[in-house]
């Protein structure tokens, strides 16, 4: 699965989707002998996933600004589609956070 | 500067070298009214950027695998190249760590 190009060229956009971005690009690598590298560019950022089939592991960025995403549901979509038995979140603030100032 | 599409276009692959990385691909968006995200897809993982310059800001992701990539290096021609007046860089370990085991 984590080799499979067509396969994950679906799962990321759909998990973009399901968090409420507005899919902008994609572009995806094969390497060889194993693994795949893709890139969903969205308006509001982008996701990225990695994959090493030989370590039955993929490393996946989910990156958004502003109030209208919700990257959690796009987490949520790849680790079920992947079907994950293991996984871990990491959520990062980062940039100007408040704006209110 | 950040939203000078063909400067951010030579930044970002001109530092992916220079930490000894292998460029496979870039993609490169401009925003309207302005903004940039940008993304070049190296054998060993990827570098993004995405910048608002209305409020003077660049958020930079220098993902690299193995030990042969020194994202360091990477990260500090960009904030020379962007002229950055302050900067703020996270170290993230992730994956796999010890495959000693």
């Amino acid at each position: 699965m984590l080799n499979d190009l067509s396969f994950l060229k679906s799962v990321l956009p759909a998990a973009a989707i399901e968090a409420g971005a507005t899919v902008l690009g994609e572009s995806f690598h094969q390497f060889s002998p194993q693994g795949v590298s893709g890139v969903v560019v969205i308006a509001e950022s982008h996701l990225f996933i990695h994959t090493w089939p030989e370590c039955g592991y993929a490393a996946v960025d989910i990156f958004t600004c502003g109030n209208d995403v919700e990257p959690e549901k796009a987490a949520r979509r790849i680790v079920r589609e992947l079907k994950a038995k293991n996984h871990s979140m990491l959520e990062i603030q980062r940039g100007i956070l408040d704006t209110e100032e």
